[in-house]
């Protein structure tokens, strides 16, 4: 059978980082993450007897080993569900977008593993099949069930999405300005226990969690934009003091969140900016101010993409192939 | 009487950040710096009756009231420790750089009170008058006594600075990229108990304190530049994550930062940056591979100053009036 999904990239709010167990991805603490609507993956996944073997495209070319070795664990995963030994063709194509910390490796594993486990004939409540995507990169648990979401680290020993707020019940616009990078999102996660702060994030974390699901649930947009930028330098704070000493901006970003600050504090303005384990920006505002924001972060980017939140990995009838 | 003092600008090594008391400048813990030849304060102050009141002028132009009050502090204390109620005219120069983050403040209090001192009669030693002027600027203590020194947060009761090693004993040459910025570096000083990682930084100094002191004994010039690398990003850390977000780095220091890492990790090239409290780098490197470093830091900088280590602050014959 033939499945094709789509998913949305997330953009950290709460952000996630460090994994207490990297084999099974379970991450040292709950995350809070909002989907992109000009962020998506669309994934192709056909389960045929006779294919001599697996088969993975990214965006029209073979996957590094690691990548496929990730797909891997997810598609095995779903297999073993499924008690199917069936071989798999994937195609998958992230919305043409050069940046780092767009959150493309959530809307990728997202929807491979729904179009996987539709083509595998497997019908998987979201709680479940995201702890399943979690496996392919932490976030695809979060781009699975969509809008505004928590990844739980450990509930009842089972870590899992579940949405905490619509796509279209929260009024946020973002301005992404997609940045390219070398760094390894990987290797940063791996590196965040040699930072001398991370003890105090995780302490930070208790009470920023709390009230980003409070902001969440009375839908205050400035609330939810803000904390994300406190979140942003707290983050930054850590993979900066790692033994990587990694530092995740770029001259582009510290521009971009300077002209934000600006906005803000002279203008009054209602505008925050986040970034994730990379340069790429994402400026947060309401629908109103928007397109004042975006003509004003024009000026400094040549790339700017507008977006809408986004709801969950959906089924699609277009498929890849 | 007349007296002319120089004194040399501080480039932090491990950094000061946070005062336990603010009016007398006790900081919460001890701080490493070395003189910066090339940043250099020259003042010159008289003393004498009949002044209708004090006057003090800072490149040529009337400080702000602030500025005034600190320096009166310092006028004050030595007016007190000589029993002499002498009103005095000061005109002070910085070396004509324009950047933040360099460190002026601490050769113009170190210069200011070198002069005064001696003006007003006194003949206090180094110890002593770094005390002084320590309350007009922290780091001031540090380039009164000058070379690589140590400022002590407590030492049986007192607050003062010491040599630890003399400005031609170690093989250090700076090339320092001023970058001006309206950071307040007062205000970031106020800021830094809101950072959550606060706590967490004064365990982290504990231990490099002792290992910058160790470096500099067996006058090891990597490790001193490689741990005021590792130090930049740690007190960057702490002041994004205060309550003011202040980001210290600009584009051009990011770029230059980039740089650096990409001469030491690709080619191998002995260099590490440094920042304060501002976007201006200064680039650590033997001077053996300086004029290499030169070449390449000037592709992204107009205005670059090589820089030998500087000794204490010092009387000199010519006057600015």
């Amino acid at each position: 059978m033939k499945c094709t999904a789509r998913a949305y990239a997330i953009q950290g709010l709460v952000k996630y980082h460090g994994l207490k167990n990297a084999k099974l991805r379970i991450p040292f603490h709950d995350s809070i993450s909002v989907c992109m609507r000009s962020l998506d993956t669309v994934t192709t996944v056909e389960a045929r007897n006779g294919l001599p073997r697996d088969g993975i495209r990214i965006n029209g070319t073979v996957p590094t080993a690691g990548e496929e070795a990730r797909a891997r664990m997810v598609i095995d995963k779903l297999r073993e569900l499924a008690g199917e030994k069936t071989r798999v063709r994937v195609e998958s194509r992230n919305a043409n977008v050069k940046g780092k910390g767009l959150g493309f490796s959530a809307s990728g594993f997202a929807a491979l593993g729904l179009a996987a486990s539709k083509a595998l004939g497997l019908s998987l409540e979201p709680r479940e099949l995201s702890e399943v995507v979690r496996l392919g990169a932490g976030s695809a648990a979060r781009s699975l069930v969509g809008g505004f979401s928590i990844w739980y680290a450990n509930r009842k020993g089972r870590s899992y999405a579940e949405q905490l707020a619509s796509a279209t019940s929260i009024g946020l616009r973002t301005l992404i300005v997609p940045i390219p990078s070398s760094i390894k999102t990987d290797k940063a996660h791996a590196d965040v226990l040699t930072s001398p702060f991370f003890r105090a994030r995780l302490a930070y974390l208790r009470g920023v969690l709390q009230r980003m699901r409070r902001a969440i649930g009375r839908k205050d947009v400035s609330e939810i934009c803000r904390l994300a930028e406190v979140d942003t330098l707290n983050l930054h704070a850590i993979t900066m003091t790692g033994r990587l000493e990694t530092i995740l901006v770029s001259p582009l970003s510290v521009r971009i969140m300077d002209e934000v600050r600006r906005l803000r504090e002279e203008e009054g303005v209602p505008v925050w900016y986040s970034l994730d384990t990379g340069p790429s920006v994402f400026v947060n505002t309401t629908p109103r101010a928007a397109s004042k924001v975006a003509r004003r972060i024009r000026t400094l980017a040549g790339n700017v993409l507008s977006s809408d939140p986004a709801g969950p990995a959906e089924i699609i009838s277009r498929h890849l192939f």
